[in-house]
């Protein structure tokens, strides 16, 4: 039994169109916006076609269900089709569309699994309202608090959309869901990164996903005349913030792993006059790391790092940690059963880690989880440029098949 | 013969009324608006007060006239009363009050000089339209397709603004002098930075003013997530820039002087977003030294570390000048003789060099030119906290007045 490429490759270009801006070539289909809502009924006819039974939950998660032997925990494969803005063709989509293809093709051979498989196509994983509303929702992560604030950079409320789409805004609480009844959680995802491009594999087979922390981070100086202020006499907050760049090498070298990624994406210079030695500087830190412990070495490290330089530079410093999320670690015996399957398939597969957040980061906290990442061209995700050659999403997509088959 | 105080006081505390926001206590004296119309009406009623000739060029300038014994070329003594937006009360208003009062003293007690020594106030020297408008008229640098095109940052044409004031637009081209009508220029100013501050010094006797380049350089690699882009697979823009402001200190030790400057004021960092390696970073460079071959060197290195950071990173590199200012010297035996003067005072006087441009810079250039600075508490200015100590101001002026008079 193997997945029908054909069908795979229809159901892409076919949601490809949907919410597709023709200026820019991009997809437009952030969380319950009509085109998101379009994807969501066109998932719905095609789980219908395929003759399995569909299902909504409280949070507007689409399930297509294939019915086990027994009534042992069932086996969970997803992902998203929500987009970001102006989004490639894959991303989360083709984790759906090969979840659907998986179910469609074993239903259609006449197997039936020993536990109930399930596809589920999250909400609003990307995150127009925060990020993995959908899994968090089936997890138990989402209170009453964060429904009636929720809300996304336009200011408009999670609520609000919701009521408009003709959801109750506190169904959601709804879609929480017994641990004991998930024997797993299995996600096939594009890798957004270069790794698999750069090595020629077809596949990886994750074994962690990353944590980080995020920091804004303040050093302010003095602001002085750029020609009268002699370089001894200045505290310019820019070349404390240059000290702190020079020093993440270091820093990573000493204390973090080959999995380590620091990164500052994001700097603010006051006033920033070019005649104007800076007084104030504001960046962003995104660090990450699979491991809670080199994690928390990794921030000690920043915060010495930071502390030495706004003393020899006599800066102020001070810093806000704007977000956390826990590193998960794979299932062990998931993780060596999609090792194993691809070694049946014949597959040059890649073990590796998980850079970018996923709705298994969530599952991975309640339940058994595992990953396939398929290559992305140049590293290149999050644009249209976002592409897998098909070859390897038949891959990729026949090792989930065979996954799900010899699950039970 | 001495400088009366009181009346400086007065002229300086009553000139930082003309323009004031009370809100913010900084001083609105942009060139040419209707606060700055004020100033110029204040100023020429001092000079009528003071029963000395008072003259308005094309320009604007102010000037009034102490009528020498001979037809000897004349001596300017002169500086602005034009301010930045929000500015304190001294800045070139002080040299202006100064030269007005050494005028008057000399009047009131009967002493004629040899040559004629001349007051001027130069209009726009702080940039509204550019900046040293005046001064540059006066040099003859001014010419009609600079009359018809400068305006300021909301678009205004100097020519309306002119106009609206009731001046004729292309007269500041009849504002230009012979150089061979000029004996020399003497400019007090406030030093704007630290240095006579933190030694404790009355007085400095500028012997060079610095010269500068800025430029707007680019750093183009590849924006990429922050989580899936390996460290040594990334190409980012703002290590580069990193990389560059860390050579900052070795470039100028190696090619620079005691008197070099070099600032990164102003960056953008692009995309911009927290997650994202940065892809472009765009940014200023602004370097200053008093010699013209320094530099030169120093513009050679920024261009070498630029470059092999750009190829170490995998970084495309581009830069612009933006603008360029050749240094000024001062003319040697007017330093002396201002140096002669300090000591026969009794002042505990600093040689010294301007990191900050000002008229002085651009009468350089034409007729030998001499500066005295005072000490600006805690090298602040450009801000209603700019402050000069009455002592200090009393010192500059009376080395300023001795100087005037021995001057023939």
């Amino acid at each position: 039994m193997t997945v029908n490429l054909e069908r795979i490759k229809r159901d892409i270009l076919t949601l490809a169109e949907i919410g597709r801006n023709q200026a820019d070539r991009g997809i437009y289909r952030m969380a319950f916006t009509d085109a998101d809502m379009e994807g969501k009924r066109w998932l719905k006819e095609q789980i219908a076609a395929a003759d399995l039974p569909c299902e909504v939950d409280g949070a507007a998660n689409i399930s297509a269900i294939l019915e086990g032997h027994s009534d042992a925990p069932r086996l969970i494969v997803g992902s998203h089709i929500d987009t970001v803005p102006c989004a490639g063709a894959l991303d989360g989509t083709l984790g759906v569309v090969v979840g659907l293809e998986c179910l469609r093709c074993m239903h259609e051979n006449g197997f039936q699994p020993q536990q109930t498989i399930e596809l589920i196509a999250f909400s609003d994983e990307e995150g127009r309202f925060g990020g993995m509303f959908g899994s968090q929702s089936v997890c138990g992560l989402i209170n009453p608090e964060k429904l009636a604030t929720m809300k996304d950079l336009n200011g408009i409320l999670l609520k609000d959309e919701l009521e408009r789409q003709g959801f109750d805004p506190l169904a959601a609480l709804d879609a929480a869901r017994d641990p004991e009844s998930i024997a797993g959680y299995l996600e096939l995802h594009i890798e957004q990164g270069p790794v698999l491009d750069s090595l020629g594999k077809s596949v990886g087979v994750v074994d962690e996903i990353t944590g980080l922390f995020t920091w804004t981070v303040r050093l302010r100086g003095e602001a002085n005349h750029a020609g009268t202020t002699p370089m001894e006499m200045r505290n310019d907050a820019f070349m404390g913030l240059a000290d702190f760049a020079h020093e993440i090498p270091r820093i990573l070298a000493e204390n973090g792993s080959e999995r380590s990624r620091a990164t500052i994406g994001k700097a603010q210079i006051l006033p920033g006059a070019a005649n104007t030695v800076p007084g104030l500087v504001e960046f962003s830190l995104d660090c990450r790391d699979t491991s809670e412990e080199t994690l928390e070495e990794l921030s000690a490290a920043f915060r010495k790092a930071l502390s030495a330089i706004a003393r020899r530079r006599n800066l102020m410093f001070e810093f806000e940690q704007k977000s956390y999320i826990h590193p998960v670690q794979c299932s062990l015996p998931l993780v060596e059963r999609l090792c194993h399957q691809a070694r049946a398939l014949g597959l040059d597969y890649q073990q590796m880690h998980s850079g970018a957040a996923h709705d298994a980061q969530i599952m991975g906290r309640m339940v058994p989880t595992g990953m396939i990442f398929v290559p992305s061209k140049g590293g290149q995700s999050h644009s249209p440029a976002e592409w897998t050659a098909w070859s390897d999403i038949e891959a990729g997509a026949n090792l989930m098949l065979s996954t799900l088959r010899d699950f039970g």
